[in-house]
């Protein structure tokens, strides 16, 4: 019984409002809740409650919407204003049809309405953006709860993505310190010394949906879950989700949908 | 605390041969490893044994390629009796170049080499197949712990994939019985009274991808674990990884590759 990894999910967390210090209210969570936190624990954030701290909510009635906007809000049968918070997130836009706007993020990741968000958000209008740099929000909220608490840990920002070939959503990383999102067994022998050639786990994006099975709706309830014990992966100073994407170019899957 | 979710990998867990019957192995692993089995306990299985138990491993010395396979192999630049083996485990090939054989496999999911895979396999020609019928071979592990144990576990039969848009590999269901592969939100409100339109947690995919966690390299080494206290998902005596599968015209991500 030996690797037994515990995923623990972290009750009663707080509202978190626009300027809310994040790694303080996980470490005053967790001794409220007596969950010890220890080197090499793995804290995974849902990412609304970064966006919330970071004060990444937008009003519809505040914003502007441009020509360009009116004209794609036509397309995708959506509130102008909608579109051009979208547009403001995007590098470009993939595809927008009345039932889906499809774009590559700031980032360069492919994803639904990039990423504007409305749900477990107050106000009839209001809606989340991404944080506006996820990886130095995670290494943010890591060197925090260095100073916080004295334990090194690694952290990760997770979303909700959608994805093709397959029905309903499942949440990977988007933001990332101190871990390798990647466990690469290329170049090592099998059980019957097979070189491998292709197996690099993405474990950022497990340990993302490993925890989303306890954050539970929307991950609004319980944004934050602990995971300790895990031993198969690579607790590293640097790292970047950006390792994460893969050009077009590079797609295995380019041409298939 | 209360949320606490376990994740436990099988130390120890035999080599797997053709008729072994695999339920009866992992009955007698819990037991010398002392974990104990509890009504709702997931178990989540690597397929390669499930393939192994089943006699689903081919050498190549015993295929005899078809005219087309000779042909697809030169494009491919494969060995005619591996695209052999992958045509017929597929209805359709989706794409074939030097680089990469996709098709969707007999059961409708597109993947690399329809899930024909050399790693963890003895016999330097010899490859696993996947389960004839991964649900059913679910549902029969299901019943057999049943009979050995009298407790009523959900079983998830898992496989390693790529992904479009995404560097490296996570782990999927290809089995189940006994669970709902979904936890679906949509027409519940969220904190604020917001009516949920799109979230349908894809759990089956997420559990797959937490066991992986823990299993490893290649999941054979460590091909059986086990999930415990796991409250956010629905167990049901039917159910059907053919759920998770999308058309290609209900495919939001559709012309986007």
């Amino acid at each position: 019984m030996t690797r037994a990894v515990s995923i623990i999910g972290l009750e009663g967390f707080p509202a978190v409002k626009k300027g809310d210090n994040l790694a303080e209210l996980i470490v005053a969570a967790l001794k409220k809740e007596r969950v010890p936190i220890d080197n090499g624990d793995i804290v995974v954030v849902a990412h609304k409650v970064v966006s919330k701290a970071e004060g990444r909510i937008v009003r519809l009635g505040d914003v502007q919407p441009s020509e360009k906007a009116k004209k794609l809000a036509k397309a995708a049968l959506k509130d102008p204003r909608l579109i051009q918070l979208i547009l403001r997130e995007a590098r470009r836009i993939v595809k927008a049809t009345p039932e889906i706007v499809i774009v590559e993020n700031r980032f360069g990741v492919v994803c639904i309405s990039a990423g504007v968000d409305k749900s477990n958000i107050e106000g009839d209008d209001a809606y989340a953006l991404l944080p506006t740099d996820p990886d130095r929000s995670a290494r943010q909220l890591r060197e925090d709860i260095l100073r916080l608490t004295a334990k090194k840990v690694a952290m990760i920002i997770t979303d909700t993505y959608s994805r093709p070939f397959r029905r309903g959503q499942v949440e990977f990383a988007i933001g990332i310190a101190g871990i390798n999102p990647f466990r690469d067994y290329r170049g090592q022998k099998d059980l019957f010394n097979y070189v491998l050639k292709v197996k690099n786990t993405a474990v950022a994006d497990e340990i993302a949906s490993a925890a989303e099975l306890v954050m539970g709706q929307g991950g609004e309830g319980m944004p934050i879950v602990i995971i300790k014990n895990l031993s198969n992966v690579e607790f590293k100073e640097t790292a970047s989700t950006s390792d994460l994407l893969i050009s077009k170019e590079e797609d295995l899957f380019k041409s298939t949908l």
